[in-house]
């Protein structure tokens, strides 16, 4: 604990890995790429899943569970979804281990217990689920059918970090059917819609609403929808995507339903996705030198109460006013810890909560016994009063309130200071290299621009955000014309 | 839904399998021996996780979350516990696809994508946890660590059914680590008693609490206790089970930890788990010939309300009604759906919904609408009444209370039934065969008399009772002295 953090401007890569562990929030693990979520990181991850299930729920999904493996020909079926997964897939070849005979004590692939068929270890469910839902949908009557599953996923990535990118993540895949294609576009909208939703006003992360171009679409969709964050070191960060899939899974699995009108057509798809690599969108969004900002809603302990005694006799005394005040800050639905731990000093204490972001700590000496006072500390600002304990519950309310709202309007102010409108590509380059963050810039619409701009400066097009107005235009790279600014960025 | 369940007299098995297609709890996937879980199974196993989720954060536990493969080298550290998995592990040993040559279309493991070291799917996570633990525990300060985990595991079963065995299954396995052998002792027998009163007061199922014998201990603990509930075919099942590990894991993974005292002493463990397959538990106590039954606790929806009517004007003024009646229910804490669905007859919906178990039905036509009753009918002994309208709310509050102790009234009184005292073998052999159930017997504590008591009949002994008394006795099989009867029975 006494060592501090990396500053960001320092290192801001290295602030970041050194505060996700520092904060215990997660580690690797013995297994290449694969994570292990530490009870703090995880119970952060619960506050979302719990946020994001009602939200489901709310808008009528229901939840379900599908195998964690997919046969090859299953995986295969799609063709463009096979061709985007194949590169990172983990495959179980066998199902039984057997002693080693040259090495006692040790164990090795049983080549006796070879399976038939190869099992994909699934890295998105699309494949075993529309394979499924074949058996689930004959009539229109079975439509629309809206079902989200919570559950970890295997993607082989080569270079993983913690929570950004890891070869085994969690997350909850939406996958959906619907009788026509407007009702399916209305869908990834609506969820698209929840996400943005979700970050912002749970999260205070500030996100842009967009289309991705064919290029950074998701293996097997004919659109796809994305909320996009922008990190304090101006890179951009996919927080979301909604995949309208057309009919693509419905032929590969030949999944039809009998219309109103007795017809045989194929079903509409999508599916919806976020991660624990929100997490890391969390992290790199509110955080500062001195570790992780929380914004109330995600915080496990949205106040903590540290003690500050000398003797035990005072100690009791404090206890005994902290035990009220507990309970009267859970009664209006404040979550509170009582630090009273022994084994380390008030100083040592007040690190380590502000390493991992406790929005307020309130600390309480026998003096302020004595004057019926309490020192109230913000994380986010760092700033410190001293007040009343008389009626500071209503006050550590309206404090966590503003704390919520004044995280997302910095966020916010970060954000719009740092897109850019551009329209030459040297301001293009010059804005990406000095201030980063995201660039407003005109796109001829072609792939060939949007690779070479991306093998140029390493920017990406991060999507055509929903809200961008038409605008007649020159493309900053081809000159050719264009109707519509889209967003650039170096991205997670 | 218009095909009746074949009969538990008639085939039991078949009744179970047809119950949980038919009920929309579950289904066979394409992978061999994989279900999906469908939606409403799903809802039932959300409500099983949110009380044992309460239970363990109540006493003390954080959740948190570990990797799913656990690479070999690790997987053997422990020996006996690598030994009892060996035999039915998935094994990851390639991490890549590419196109088949030979197969346009298709794909194949790319040979040149192998793993140096293969990874086995877990199939329970001491050995990545153990190995995890040993970075997190250096002093008796970092003692107790109460962990628990929700998640996937595969154990590649070859005969699987619904629930009962399945290669994946969900459940949460605690892993717990300790500076004392008697607080860890304690440890496991609170968790057992956590899930006897899980069983007992949440899922209404009653259970024996025990002791495994030596061979039925799960591989790698010192001592294994059990939950053991009874299905109505006489069969036992064990539905939790909570291990004593000693310092097993401790040892093959090198946590020590210094003491109190300033030595390095070795870590004491518990883990704990129960899975999916109480799910199995669940259908087999309390359904019928006509499908589900669930205890309220656990039903999705505790009350389903009909209409009958033949006009718009008729469905109306009985919406109306519904509407109030609703509201007064959910603000007494009651979940309620109205079943409004225009593509079925009521009789339809009554069968539907006795066949998923809701618990209370009420069902309102015009008629009752001018008597100011509605009729109210009870899943599990499917009785009827019509009754006023007027103060329904409490009766509904007071008749789920009624279902929910009477099942486990119901399935208590079988159980007792179903225990059976036997002095000889011949008198063992008749009871098993006839009656089925438990049956109370001395054994000699000797393997060999427990494999061939095994070989010869079947049963198995299921426990040891943590309050069988002690009583000087002769083995049914050896007639050699007891000190104690054992549980023994057939068992899923």
């Amino acid at each position: 604990m006494g060592k501090n953090l990396t500053s960001r401007s320092e290192d801001y890569s290295k602030w970041y890995n050194e505060l996700v562990v520092k904060a215990d929030l997660a580690e690797n693990s013995a297994v290449r790429g694969c994570m292990v979520i530490k009870p703090y990181g995880y119970a952060i991850w619960e506050k979302m899943q719990a946020e994001l299930d009602r939200m489901f729920k709310e808008t009528g999904h229901q939840n379900a569970y599908f195998p964690l493996f997919v046969p090859k020909s299953l995986f295969e079926a799609e063709e463009k979804n096979a061709e985007g997964f194949a590169k990172e897939c983990a495959v179980v070849t066998h199902y039984r281990l057997q002693n080693d005979p040259d090495n006692p004590g040790k164990l090795r692939v049983d080549p006796e217990a070879k399976l038939e068929e190869e099992l994909v270890v699934r890295p998105t469910s699309e494949a075993i689920i529309w394979n499924t839902y074949k058996g689930w949908i004959q009539s229109y009557r079975d439509l629309p059918l809206l079902i989200n599953q919570w559950a970890n996923v295997v993607r082989w990535e080569m270079r993983t970090r913690l929570f950004l990118r890891t070869a085994e993540f969690l997350w909850q895949e939406g996958h959906t059917a619907h009788s026509t294609k407007k009702e399916a576009i209305a869908e990834a909208e609506q969820m698209n819609d929840i996400y943005a939703d979700f970050a912002q006003n749970f999260m205070a992360i500030p996100v842009v609403k967009g289309l991705k171009t064919e290029s950074e679409r998701f293996a097997g969709a004919d659109e796809t929808y994305c909320i996009e964050a922008l990190m304090q070191d101006g890179k951009a960060l996919q927080a979301g995507t909604s995949h309208f899939l057309g009919q693509n899974f419905a032929k590969a699995f030949d999944v039809k339903f009998t219309s109103k009108e007795g017809k045989q057509e194929y079903v509409w798809a999508t599916s919806w996705g976020v991660s624990t690599r929100l997490m890391g969108a969390l992290i790199m969004t509110h955080s500062d030198d001195k570790g992780l900002v929380l914004p109330p809603n995600l915080a496990p302990n949205q106040v903590v109460i540290v003690p500050i005694f000398k003797t035990d006799e005072q100690f009791e005394e404090i206890t005994t006013v902290v035990n009220e005040l507990m309970k009267s800050l859970r009664l209006k639905g404040v979550t509170v810890k009582y630090d009273k731990r022994d084994t380390l000093r008030p100083g040592a204490k007040f690190a380590q909560h502000e390493l991992q972001g406790v929005p307020l700590r309130i600390a309480i000496g026998a003096r302020d016994l004595e004057n019926g006072t309490v020192e109230l500390a913000r994380r986010d600002t760092l700033s410190k009063v001293t007040t009343a304990i008389d009626g500071i519950e209503d006050k550590v309310v309206a404090l966590l309130e503003e704390i919520q709202s004044s995280l997302f309007e910095k966020a916010l102010d970060y954000k719009n200071t740092h897109t850019t409108k551009v329209d030459t590509f040297e301001e293009f380059k010059e804005v990406l290299n000095t201030k980063g963050g995201f660039i407003s810039a005109h796109w001829d619409g072609t792939i060939e621009t949007e690779d070479k701009i991306k093998e140029i400066t390493k920017a990406t097009i991060r999507c055509i955000p929903l809200d961008s107005e038409n605008e007649e235009g020159m493309c900053v790279f081809s000159g050719n014309k264009s109707s519509k600014r889209v967003l650039f960025a170096k991205a997670y």
